[in-house]
C-alpha cells in the first residue's frame, strides 16, 4: 500500500494541471473555500456573478478548446442556480468537470447550513456521472474519473461533491492514466452503408453538431462533393458543419416532421452525420422520412443510435466514419439545382434581416458568432452565412440564458478571432450578469442586442397553437446601453440603418467588449 | 363514471380559483403556451426575466400571504434556472406549487427540443411532491394533490410536469375537497413538557421560523414572560419570532456548537419552539448543549425532530403546543440580566452600521424588511430590530439571489406595507433582473444596496479557515444605480452620511420603486 503522500488539495490541483484543466470558473462561498489555500500561480480563477452565468462560460470556452472546462460551485445553492446551464450543457454534449462544496462531514447528520442533502442526485440527470467519495482520499481519483468520463462521446457534464474539510487531508495521489476518446464504426457497417451511398440515385446529407465536434469539416466537403449530394443542416444545429455559401448546401431543416419529409422529398437516401434522425419541436404525424427513402446515420451518440425513428444506425467517430465512407468510389450524378440566395436588403428600415446582412458584410475574417436570438434565427439563416469551420454557437437546449456568457468563454478561449455574440433582448436579461465578466477579463467581444422589446419568437410560436395574445411576451423599459455600461462595458444604441456601420466597424475592431443595442423594427 | 365534461384547462383555472392562487408567476415558453389560451380576466401573469426571479418572488408573495403560491416554467430549461430558488423555498418551507411545460406526449419518444427527461427528478430532491401525470385528465387531480401537500407541514415546493397537448383535452373536473393543515401534539407528551418547564430553575427558549409561520407571537411573548426566560433567535432563523426589544430578548444564537453552548450555559432547560436543535454553520465539537441543561423541541416538522441531535421532540403546531404550556403555571423566579443594547453610532463614517441605525429610525411603522446582505447580518442584529411580527425575511437556505426577488413578491402580497430590501451588492447581483419586475409592478419597494465592493462575508468567513486572499471575491466596477434605471427604477447613491436620511426618507415614502445604493466604508 502507497504511502498518502500529499493532501487531497495538492492531489486535486496536479490532476488538474496534468490534465491541461488550469482556469477554474466559479462564484465561491464558505464550503469552497479552503479549495483555494495557496492558490497555485499558474491557475487562473474567472468569476461570474450567477451560477448560472459561470457555467454557460466554462460551456462555451470548453467547447472553443475542444476538451474539458472545470467548474467550482457553492454547495446546494450554486449547483441549484446552475442546473439550467447545466440541461444546455449536457445537450450541448460539452465536456464540463463540475465540483461542489458540501459541508464538513461530521457535522452532516444535523443537516447544517448549506447542506447539499443528496448532493450527486441534484444535478441530475443532466450528468453523465455524478459522486460524492465517501472517504476524502478517494477525491483525487473522483475527479480524474469525472474528467475521463466527460471526455468520452457523446462528451457531457460530471459532478464531484467535496466536503469542505477533505482538501487538507492526505491522501495517495491517482496514477497518471490515458483513456482513448475516439471509436472507429463497425467496419462491415461502414462498408454496407458505403455500397447503399454508391448505389442511391439521388443521396442526400444532413449534418449535425457532432461533424463540428468531430472536426469532420473537409471529410464533409469531400463527401458531399464527390457524391453530388445536396447537404442539409439537421434542425435546431448548434454548431455549423457545411459551408453555407457551398453551392452544394441546401439550407436548414426545419424541426417539424412533415416539413423535413417535404424538403427531402425525391431522395432516395439520407446520411446523416452527427445528429439526432431528428430533433422535432413541434408535434408531427405520418413518415419521419420520403416513401422510399432510406437513412442511415453515422452518430458517436450511442443514445442517439438506439432511438432513431428509422434507418441503420452506426455509432463511430464522424471524422473516422465518414473517411471510411470516403474509401469508396461515387457514380457519375447530376448536380443538386443550387438553392436560391436572399436578395440584399435595401437600408430603408432597421430589420434583424438588415442589420444581419451587415454583420456579415463586415465582420472580421475568422469571426465565431455566438447565437442566442431565437427570433431572428431564419434571418440569420439566410443573411449571416457561416463559412469556416467552428464559427458558430448556438445552444442545442432551447433555453435562455447561454449565449452571453457563452461568448465570453469562446472568447477566453480563442484570443485570435473576434466573438459575435448575437443576442435577442429576453436572451441577454437572461445572463446580464455575464457582461460583467467580459469587463473583467476585457475579453474584446461584440455583443450585439436584437432589440425588439419582447419574446417575439413566443408570440410568433402562439400562432402555432392559434393564439392572439400569450401573457408574458412584451419587454418595455429595459435600457441595454445602461446596463452594459453599469457593468464596465462601452455600449452604444443604433436606431437607424446610418448609424449601424459605424457601430458594428467600431466594435469589431475595438480590443475591448462593446455593446450594440440595435432597436429593430418589427 | 362522471362524463369528461370540461378541458383540463378549465378544470385546472376552476381548481386554481378555489384555492385563492388567481396570481401566476412565470416566465412562458412555446411548451406552455396553450396553458394561456383565454386567459381569464381574475387571473394575473406576473413575469420575471430568469426563474430564479419567478420562484424567489413566488416565495416572498407566498410567505407574506401565509398560503401557496403558483409558478408556471418553461419545460426543463425554466425548472432548471429555478433549482438555487426552488432549494431556498424548500429551506424555508415556503408552499409553492410550480408547474413546467413538457413537449407533446406522441413526440416524447424521439426526444424532442425543450424535452425535459425524467421531468418529476429534475427538481429532487427539494420538492415535497413530484409527478408527470400519465394522463391528461389527471392533471387537474395532480394539481390538487400538490396544492394539498405544498400546504401540510412543514410546507414545500411541489412540482407538476405538463405536456403541452394536455390542455386541450377533456377531463372530469376533481371534486371540491378541503384538508387539514394543523396537527395538535400529543397532549400527554406537552403536559411532560410542562411539567418540566415548571420544574426549571432557569429555563430559556428558542424562538425559529416556526412560530413566525405558525403565527405564534402573541403566545410565545405570554411563554416567555410567565416563565421569566431568555428569548434568544435560533441560529440563522430565516423569520422574526420575537420582539428584538423586549427586555426577555437575549439576542441571536450563533451557527456554531461551542458557541451556543457558551451563550446558553448556566440554563437548565432549553424550550427549543420551531426550530432546529440546532443549525450549524461550521464544524463544531463537544455537547450540543451545557452539562446539565435538558432540551425540549416544539417543531412542525417530524424530520427535524428526527434528527435533532439531543432532547425531547414534540411535533405540533406552535401555537396549538405553546398554548398547550401556557395552560400550566409558572413558579416565581428572578428575571435575567437585560441584554446590554449597543450604543449609538455618530454619523462620521458610512458604515453598514450607521446605515441599519438611519433604517431603525427613519423606516415607517409596519415597515418589512427583506434581507440579504450576509456580511451586515451582524450590524443588522444589533442596529435594526424588528420590533412586530411578520416585519422581516431572510432566506434559510444561505444561498444568494432569494432576496432582491423575494422583496418584489412581499411588496405584491402587502401592498399596506412598505417593503424594505437590504441587499449586499454581490446579493443583489444574483438576481438583479428582480428590479425590471419591481419596476413592471410599480411596487414601491425600498432596494438599499449595502456596497461593501465584494463578497466581504467570504473574505470574513476565509479567516476562519486561515485563508489570506480567497481569488474571486472582489467586485469592482459595478453601477447599481445605472442598473436600476435601465430596468425602469428610480435610483439615487450616497457616499456620506449627511445625504443618507434625505434619500432614505425619499425612498420610505415614495409610492414607487426606488434603489439606494450606498457606499459603505469597510
Amino acid at each position: 500500500m502507497q504511502a498518502m503522500s500529499v493532501t487531497v488539495r495538492e492531489a486535486v490541483f496536479g490532476l488538474l494541471r496534468d490534465v491541461g484543466l488550469t482556469t477554474i470558473f466559479g462564484n465561491p462561498g464558505s464550503t469552497e473555500l479552503p479549495m483555494f489555500r495557496d492558490f497555485p500561480a499558474d491557475f487562473r480563477y474567472v468569476l461570474g456573478l450567477q451560477e448560472s452565468v459561470v457555467v454557460a462560460m466554462a460551456d462555451g470556452f470548453a467547447q472553443a478548446r475542444a476538451t474539458a472546462a472545470f467548474v467550482n460551485l457553492h454547495s446546494a445553492i450554486g449547483v441549484g442556480h446552475a442546473v439550467g446551464s447545466l440541461f444546455t450543457a449536457y445537450r450541448n454534449q460539452t465536456p464540463l468537470v463540475i465540483t461542489a462544496g458540501q459541508q464538513a462531514r461530521s457535522i452532516l447528520p444535523f443537516e447544517p447550513f448549506l447542506y447539499s442533502e443528496q448532493a450527486p442526485n441534484l444535478p441530475r440527470p443532466y450528468v453523465k456521472w455524478s459522486c460524492e467519495p465517501a472517504r476524502a482520499e478517494d477525491v483525487p481519483a473522483a475527479l480524474a474519473r469525472a474528467f475521463f468520463t466527460a471526455m468520452q462521446r457523446p462528451c457531457g457534464p460530471t459532478f464531484v461533491s467535496v466536503p469542505v474539510d477533505d482538501w487538507d487531508r492526505l491522501c495517495t495521489p491517482p496514477p497518471r492514466r490515458e483513456v482513448t476518446i475516439t471509436v472507429a464504426g463497425d467496419p462491415s457497417m461502414l462498408a454496407r452503408a458505403a455500397v447503399m451511398l454508391r448505389a442511391a440515385r439521388r443521396p442526400v446529407i444532413v449534418v449535425g453538431a457532432s461533424v463540428a465536434r468531430d472536426g469532420a469539416w473537409q471529410e464533409v466537403i469531400a463527401l458531399a462533393e464527390r457524391h453530388q449530394a445536396a447537404v442539409w443542416a439537421s434542425p435546431l444545429s448548434s454548431r455549423n458543419s457545411f459551408p453555407e455559401q457551398h453551392p452544394l448546401f441546401a439550407g436548414f431543416l426545419p424541426a417539424d416532421r412533415e416539413q423535413i419529409v417535404a424538403r427531402l422529398e425525391g431522395c432516395d437516401l439520407i446520411l446523416v452525420l452527427g445528429a439526432p434522425v431528428f430533433t422535432y419541436h413541434v408535434e408531427g404525424h405520418g413518415p419521419h422520412v420520403p416513401k422510399d427513402a432510406s437513412l442511415v446515420q453515422l452518430t458517436d451518440d450511442p443514445a442517439a443510435a438506439a432511438r432513431a425513428a428509422v434507418g441503420l444506425s452506426i455509432v463511430t467517430d464522424l471524422k473516422l466514419g465518414i473517411r471510411a465512407l470516403l474509401e469508396a468510389k461515387a457514380p457519375a450524378r447530376p448536380a443538386p439545382a443550387a438553392p436560391v440566395r436572399a436578395p440584399s436588403v435595401p437600408p430603408d428600415r432597421l430589420t434583424d434581416r438588415y442589420l444581419l446582412q451587415q454583420i456579415a458584410a463586415l465582420r472580421p475574417p475568422g469571426s465565431i458568432v455566438v447565437e442566442e436570438a431565437p427570433s431572428s434565427r431564419g434571418a440569420m439563416h439566410h443573411y449571416l452565412p457561416m463559412l469556416e469551420p467552428d464559427s458558430f454557437y448556438t445552444c442545442a437546449s432551447g433555453g435562455l440564458g447561454h449565449g452571453l456568457p457563452a461568448a465570453v468563454g469562446v472568447a477566453l478561449a480563442r484570443s485570435d478571432r473576434k466573438v459575435i455574440a448575437l443576442l435577442g433582448d429576453g436572451s441577454a436579461m437572461y445572463s446580464i450578469q455575464g457582461l460583467w465578466s467580459a469587463a473583467e477579463l476585457a475579453l474584446p467581444v461584440a455583443f450585439v442586442i436584437v432589440n425588439n422589446r419582447g419574446y417575439r419568437a413566443l408570440d410568433e410560436f402562439a400562432a402555432h397553437f392559434g393564439l392572439a395574445t400569450p401573457p408574458g411576451t412584451h419587454l418595455a423599459h429595459l435600457d441595454f446601453c445602461a446596463l452594459a455600461r453599469a457593468q464596465g462595458v462601452e455600449a452604444v444604441r443604433v436606431s437607424q440603418c446610418t448609424e449601424l456601420d459605424g457601430a458594428l466597424r467600431k466594435a469589431f475592431a475595438a480590443t475591448h467588449p462593446v455593446l450594440i443595442e440595435v432597436c429593430v423594427d418589427v
